[in-house]
């Protein structure tokens, strides 16, 4: 019963998906966890086309991730992904990372709501048939906390939101977000450190040729606040903390 | 024997993957092409480790993708892939891509060399090692041609390398490549046409920080050259035919 509760998803990363450190990256992650997320969804009754059919869908609030290590080319990865807890407006789903000798190398947390598909704003998630899949399963790291905001310390970067850039429902994607954000950190960053936590919250949607304007500021050793502005309101916010690189990884 | 020559893979389009139009991409097709490639060739003995032990890289130099449809949510995908033939510096490789009722949707032709790691300088095939899985299989689009230099007729948008952008040998990711340029096209182009053939020549490699100038101009009605130059010399050309989309898919 635990089993059929737990989502269990397989993949090998592939080397032309690798960073130039020959190492996964986060938006890669993010990748993996949206596909796990959405099939254990699917196969559950409770997936984007179930949520359609009902004029809902589904919205990623927040996400955090935590690496300890970053696999290299050609390696196994176990993801585990279940959900936490579901209340009136928000469900909380987690997911494990596991290598291919059965060690945990991460954890990541998602809130998510949903919303009408044509006033896009939230509505009640059907709290009875997600509690059916809730698990009591560890996932030991901090749930997303507040983020300093950082948009009046720095000028920031301008970006124009591209094709590319667009979801399914023409809004900029989940993953592009971490994207552009994670390009603002100079290469040196990557060459000397890791990302040990990375924390994201989607405020609000962008769109077509919107003005971004992207921000980073270290608000303590190692910690960094970011905002993505437009017309200077946050739609997203993230904090990155990172750590040396293992010597052995170097 | 002609089974174990062409390489099967099979993928179900997912919804976080779409654009704006909830149809694939041309760069979520060159990903899937560009997996099965590196699957393909590792089980045959020729791939990135095996390439690598030589102190060889694959390198892709042409790439072009026709399509007649764009698969929407949720759909199987069928993809074969072939090595059609090897010279001493360069090898074709066909893909043909087929729906979950067996019919062609696309097809691709690819050109690939191979280079010594150190020199970056292109070194002989095994021809006689690759000979051994070259099939006979129609792959009826037009080879890889000659395109029309255009970073003459326009000024250029600037755009520079981002960590994101780059891949495990710190050169610009060949799907980026991809991305780059049709962000180039507005989004009405999108909603109005769809591209019938994807050309793209990669001639030199991308760098961190480099600064590029990208170039789009029409050379006769639905078709547009590209090409992404670095301080005026392109490091990449590529060819765009549009076509209206057909009305059932608007």
């Amino acid at each position: 019963m635990e089993k059929s509760k737990v989502g269990e998803f397989h993949f090998v990363t592939e080397s032309y998906l690798l960073d130039f450190r020959r190492r996964i990256t986060i938006p890669m992650i993010g990748t993996y966890l949206l596909h796990a997320a959405s099939i254990h969804a699917a196969q559950r009754g409770f997936g984007f086309s179930d949520m359609n059919n009902r004029h809902t869908a589904w919205v990623l609030s927040r996400l955090v991730i935590e690496m300890t290590e970053y696999p290299g080319m050609s390696e196994e990865i176990t993801l585990y992904t279940w959900i936490e807890d579901a209340a009136r407006l928000f469900t909380n789903r987690c997911f494990e990372l596991v290598n291919a000798a059965g060690k945990s190398f991460g954890f990541a947390r998602s809130v998510w709501a949903a919303i009408d598909v044509e006033t896009r704003r939230p509505t009640p998630l059907d709290v009875e048939a997600l509690d059916v899949f809730k698990v009591d399963r560890p996932c030991p790291i901090e749930k997303p906390g507040k983020i300093i905001p950082v948009e009046n310390d720095t000028p920031g970067e301008p970006y124009g939101i591209k094709y590319s850039d667009l979801d399914v429902n023409g809004h900029l994607n989940s993953i592009k977000y971490m994207e552009h954000l994670l390009d603002m950190f100079d290469i040196r960053m990557y060459e000397e450190k890791q990302i040990r936590r990375f924390e994201i919250a989607y405020l609000s949607e962008g769109r077509y040729g919107m003005p971004l304007a992207l921000h980073v500021s270290e608000t303590s050793p190692d910690k960094y606040s970011m905002a993505i502005c437009n017309e200077g309101k946050a739609i997203s916010r993230a904090a990155v903390t990172w750590t040396a690189t293992p010597s052995n990884l170097l």
